[in-house]
């Protein structure tokens, strides 16, 4: 294979796994498609597989045509440990990343990781497997991959990190007029190109949160040394502080294909005509302001959770992801979404260092409190 | 000694030198002076000795009091090179810090580099010789310092530099406005505390482009790879944008004792309460604008001259020197200066490849065009 990495993404059919298999094919001499993995849409999933003709292939219904006699059907976790796979993307959604994430780690991949809920869910437990097997990993998030790039070369662990937050659609709107927000109107992200679940959680801020648990596992920093910043124009990426007041920033155009190649491509960088380049003709200001910690609940309920640890961060996850399928469906209104949230957080008792089975079940625990939260409910 | 630098101040009196010693009394467990090299300011630099104990000592009329039998009187050169010394900073003006530049960098000294003209004259020949004794020069000018930590850890050159500059506190004058503004008001720098003479290159944008020529020397890349923007805070301190579009920035108060202690601590970074961190808080924007070559052609001057090389650098920078004396002096214009450096740089029969006598000739020679083109001239 000489120099050619070849890459299994999970979840190719999702907004970053196309996103990752554009990258891929602009780089044929550098990387192959080995492994392919979808939940639903099979219709897609079928495209991919005649472009790249990968031999491992997963479908959640096992439905997809196999397109020639070598390839064949494997768990994502056989797909995320194949000893024919150099580096593995976790583009998978909420909890269905968690199980090959360790798969991965435990088989020493390179592993770029786009699903944020691994980490959120089960940080303390995947760090220290990435430890134990001096697994690397490597985020796509373009938050935590600025910070990723402020910090190399650095020696020591960052003083402050501070992850940059657009604000969402909905940025200055007082809770009364949150009320009234509908399932269209959060969908249209001001700067980002993404999956349905996580432009909702922007707009909640809700995936800000969600960020600063993943930054605290990632980096190995108190929660106390992670500062939200919004910054409307989505230019500065996320910036790091070191001891001696340093400050570094990454900056780049919205684009997650730039992170997802520096994951794959690290610690080269790889010139690429198709991804955009700022123009600083056209850059007047970047702007900066505090969170509304008020208008968005979400962000302080994760940090909270984040902070408590246990099987919080879990339950966090499962009732957002619940809660916003119900919003997005028009069952809900925009701040529900926090309030179901938080009355999940509220009713939990959580255990400390929980197991993987014990995440799970809270994961599961959380979405079951919402549904029966919203039972009674009529819109 | 142990784990304590000893560090040779070029040029202690001045701005970046008394800079210096504030970061090295600071640090007494990691940095010693052991040498101290003054041109003018004898007061001051028998303050320094008697509170550094300096064991070599250079002053310009060597009249400076010996304070003990163990100190010595050497010569600049003597002391960049001297066995004892670790560190040798050159924060000496014009072109004086040229001969210890390149006898640190020939004694394979860590150089810790704040003399601009050294590297903008004989940046052929430093950087030759840097290469061949294996040197690191580090810069202490804040945009330079800025893509040096922006550099750390990557593989590759930068694709394009942005050098960050305040604009002065001229910005947006006309050329009309600027024919009356006096030396009182161009040496009230918006941002940063440094020097007379660094202070008014500022106000021309003479500084900006000898930071340009500085830039293309230190990191090896083409002037049409340095570009130039307009940032009045003077928070970003500089950019770099790699072959993937990524472009890190370095932020920091303006304050040149960040930069300066960086160059000393390399690769580590030392805690410092006494430097200012950033308050975002605070921070509501940062500005971004083209810079204005018609109103500072000090600029593209300064650029022109970079991209002809050969002895034309030289004749910029001493022909900028005596022009900007005779500004501060009151007896020509502001404007008179561009003017001056210009026709001087018109006259210059130049040299490619030169020798460090020829550079220094060519100092000279742009110096005394300068006085000869002013001698007839009336305010």
């Amino acid at each position: 294979m000489g120099n050619i990495k070849r890459v299994a993404v999970l979840g190719s059919t999702g907004s970053i796994g196309r996103q990752t298999l554009e990258i891929i094919s602009t780089h044929p001499q550098r990387f192959r498609i080995i492994g392919l993995a979808a939940g639903k849409n099979l219709d897609l999933l079928t495209k991919q597989i005649s472009q790249f003709k990968p031999r491992l292939i997963y479908f959640q219904e096992e439905k997809a045509p196999l397109p020639t006699a070598e390839c064949r059907f494997l768990s994502l976790e056989e797909m995320a440990s194949h000893p024919e796979v150099d580096i593995v993307v976790i583009a998978t959604s909420g909890k269905w990343g968690l199980k090959p994430t360790l798969a991965a780690i435990r088989a020493g991949k390179r592993l770029a990781l786009a699903n944020k809920e691994s980490l959120v869910m089960a940080g303390e437990i995947i760090t220290a497997e990435a430890k134990r097997n001096k697994a690397k990993i490597l985020p796509v998030d373009s938050e935590h991959s600025a910070i990723w790039q402020c910090l190399e070369g650095e020696q020591e662990k960052p003083a402050k990190i501070i992850l940059t937050a657009s604000g969402g659609p909905f940025y200055g709107y007082s809770p009364a007029r949150l009320d009234k927000v509908t399932a269209e109107q959060a969908l249209k992200h001001p700067s980002w190109r993404m999956g349905e679940k996580v432009t909702i959680d922007s707009a909640t801020l809700m995936n800000k949160g969600l960020e600063v648990i993943e930054a605290r596992w990632l980096f190995d920093i108190p929660f106390e040394n992670i500062n939200v910043l919004v910054h409307p124009q989505s230019i500065i990426h996320s910036m790091v502080e070191f001891s001696d007041g340093s400050v570094k920033a990454q900056l780049g155009c919205p684009d997650m294909r730039l992170p997802i190649q520096y994951a794959l491509s690290y610690p080269e960088r790889l010139p690429n005509p198709q991804l955009p380049k700022l123009n600083w003709e056209n850059i007047k200001e970047l702007t900066f302001a505090p969170p509304d910690f008020n208008s968005f609940p979400c962000l302080k309920l994760a940090i909270e959770a984040g902070k408590k640890g246990g099987t919080y961060p879990a339950v966090l996850c499962g009732a957002d992801e619940v809660a916003v399928e119900l919003f997005l469906s028009g069952r809900i209104k925009f701040t529900d979404i926090a309030r179901l949230v938080e009355q999940a957080l509220e009713k939990h008792k959580a255990i400390s260092h929980p197991t993987l089975e014990e995440i799970l079940a809270a994961d599961n625990w959380g979405r079951e409190t919402v549904m029966q939260l919203t039972k009674g409910d009529k819109r």
